[in-house]
């Protein structure tokens, strides 16, 4: 929550440049998103978001990222477009850090959103998959299985000094999903894979903006869900699962785009697999010394919560499907 | 540099109630500001910027700081209206908090100012000055001789660590504060007495905004040219003085209000009181041991510089006068 990237009068100057922006009315470094500085400017031209990335963002990477919302955004959504420099790049180089500046999108993010919106964000979800549906960039998801496997052995030693008898159950989840966490067979396509009530924007009800595609991945469609029904269904720190909650947000899906079988039938297994990809970043970022850093860090065991909710659910119907 | 608190969805409504807003558009926390919350809230009704008070503001000054900007704002400075709430408070209290909510201002703070923004800023503070001249409202400047005195004693050991011998300096200085600080007899009345260049807001050379009025006080206009002196003419960390912004912003400055032979007299008295007031603040952050603070520690040592320029300075002349 912070901005790690001062603009010295010159940097303003050369990116003003580089896109051909307006005159410059405003510009305030906004206290949003861990990840990356960004700032709200503002010119004769618009409103944008300017962002600059810091070390935890794959340069390489951001093509996939800012294509895929501009896409959506082409396709009629409210996600942010990426601007153009004048010479047809989405991303500018300025000493030595990499930037990008996107349409500016209204609305708030709600603390706890409420039912009808949680209804409206789920159809959103879907309306992202399906104009998404022929995205043809392609991203492995590296916070899948193999990336869990490999984080749990960084986080192993901490995470049973957590919760006794933690790490019997998370190697006993992990055997699980390597046993039966769905090769393919499953529809899939450009996932949010990070869709947080923090990552969508509302006008009353009404969603106004997705944002923030920086974990998106060509992964289960189901898998996206499966976060949400993690990040908006639960409350009391992760130990109760809101019934009410996880029905709008199936039916909001399903309104857009009806699962299939197999879908349905895995739901249980990729809400826990997702629980845990939370868990274990979460776990990572709790463990490290983060000298110097300012972000705040969020309890892993919100995760453990779910985890646990998510190792004793039968079907979908426990999710409100 | 951060939001420390964090509203939830019913801060925000309690807020919206208090002051009657209008629907709410966007709300974003702001990175700017290092001693309070600060948001940028947008409203069917316009543009404001909410600020959230935290443990460095006195809340009973409050009124003292908001009814002068207030005032300088219905005298057509471009400076931010507070909002009142709906039973006429300019200070609203929610949860333990006290925030405020004032008209939002267009316009960059430049890091680096040029000649002709530094002479608009100059005019603009003695039209400050000449508009609060009948503020009745007082508030003794706690950051003048006194205060320098007993932060003196908070810090001397550590001062002598930073550099050898200089603590014997800062003593010489306040044993002849102490015998020529003026005690009356130059013009006073409401001063801001931090205009950095971070308070002022332009579009192009033109001043859209002051901003920030926390370390308001009555005390020698003089004094508050003085601080602009050394935020806004010193150039490679303090070591050397810009001369010719030094006579644009007293140029700009006497344009609108011409100072008296003894504000020009004592201009390095006053100016070398205004570092050592800076250098002490930064001095005493510098050894606290911020633990958590998010604030980036100024270097006490670009006032050590400023200090020893202002020891030989011998007149109004040497600052460009």
């Amino acid at each position: 929550m912070a901005v790690y990237t001062i603009l010295s009068d010159e940097d303003i100057e050369t990116i003003k440049t580089a896109y051909g922006l307006g005159d410059i009315i405003n510009l305030k470094g906004i206290a949003e998103g861990v990840q990356n500085s960004n700032y709200l400017l503002e010119t004769t031209d618009g409103r944008f978001i300017l962002t600059i990335y810091e070390a935890m963002v794959s340069i390489p990477e951001l093509p996939f990222y800012l294509g895929a919302t501009e896409k959506a955004a082409n396709l009629g959504l409210p996600a942010a477009r990426p601007l153009k420099t004048k010479d047809n790049k989405m991303v500018f180089e300025f000493r030595g850090k990499s930037c990008a500046i996107c349409t500016f999108l209204n609305g708030l993010s709600p603390k706890t959103p409420n039912t009808e919106q949680t209804k409206a964000a789920g159809a959103m979800l879907a309306n992202l998959h399906n104009a998404l549906n022929d995205y043809d960039n392609i991203r492995e998801n590296d916070l899948s299985l193999s990336g869990w496997k490999k984080m749990w052995g960084e986080c192993k030693l901490e995470a049973e000094k957590l919760e006794n008898g933690l790490s019997i159950l998370i190697e006993q989840d992990l055997k699980e999903f390597e046993d039966n966490w769905p090769k393919d067979g499953l529809p899939k396509g450009f996932i949010h894979a990070d869709l947080f009530p923090d990552n969508v924007l509302f006008t009353g009800d009404k969603v106004t903006g997705i944002i923030d595609f920086y974990f998106g991945a060509t992964d289960f469609f189901a898998y996206d869900l499966a976060v949400m029904l993690n990040a908006w269904c639960f409350i009391s720190g992760g130990r109760e699962f809101d019934i009410t909650k996880g029905k709008a947000l199936i039916a909001g899906y399903q309104s857009v785009r009806p699962f299939n079988d197999k879908e349905k039938m895995l739901m249980p297994l990729l809400a826990r697999g997702a629980a845990l990809r939370f868990f274990l970043t979460r776990m990572i970022d709790w463990t490290k010394d983060n000298e110097g850093a300012i972000v705040t860090k969020k309890n892993p065991r919100e995760y453990t919560n779910r985890l646990a909710f998510h190792r004793n659910a039968k079907s979908f119907a426990d999710y409100g499907g």
